[in-house]
């Protein structure tokens, strides 16, 4: 049993960016499509699509590589986790390394990227920044 | 004429750490030694030496890699420059991905990690962050 299936995602995405793979699957949930989907936006990944499984769907993520096979992400680090939520409000949105990375933030408007969550004046939970 | 040492410094130890090289030499200055012996503090860098050299000094930073050849160091952005300043009072230090990275600030107690100057209750220019 994973007990924090948002770490599994950034892991498996760590893990296939590391050994140079196009894509990585994951089983889906609606906070792993709202994650895949703000790195789909963000430019981070060439693609998402969602793939029909049983009993469970599966997101695949098509990672994405510069011209000289440099990694487009080049680090995720989990934040809030089961153990220690972490909420901001909206005044407490993250900036993650001057804005070279995001920060993905659940809110009760979905999940967005820090940039949009300022924008919209809105806090949530920071589920993770990606770089 | 290069109008950011400081950038020129940044600029260095990335080339060489992506050369994975083991030194990188640059022209000396105070502020530039401070941000060497805090690389080196933080254990990003397995050692700075001073150089004598004329008509200026250099600084040697020894570059670390872990035991599979990764790199230590995995990124360097300048944030503070020199079109546009960057200041923070001692609530404003910042965080980098969570700690995960070092800001270097240049405050009136000479040049310390984010962490310190925290610690010491201090503002200052945030000259980069390392990560």
């Amino acid at each position: 049993m994973n007990s924090d299936p948002i770490a599994d995602m950034l892991t498996r995405i760590r893990n296939a960016n590391q050994a140079d793979k196009e894509v990585v699957n994951m089983p889906a949930s609606n906070l792993k499509k709202g994650i895949a989907e703000i790195l789909d936006e963000e430019g981070f990944v060439d693609d998402v699509k969602m793939i029909e499984r049983h009993p469970q769907n599966d997101i695949r993520l098509y990672l994405k590589y510069g011209k000289n096979g440099e990694k487009v992400i080049t680090g995720l680090k989990r934040i809030s986790k089961p153990g220690l939520r972490v909420y901001v409000n909206k005044n407490e949105i993250p900036e993650v390394l001057g804005g070279l990375g995001i920060a993905v933030i659940s809110t009760s408007q979905g999940v967005m990227s820090n940039k949009d969550a300022r924008r919209q004046g809105i806090g949530g939970e920071v589920l993770c920044y990606v770089w």
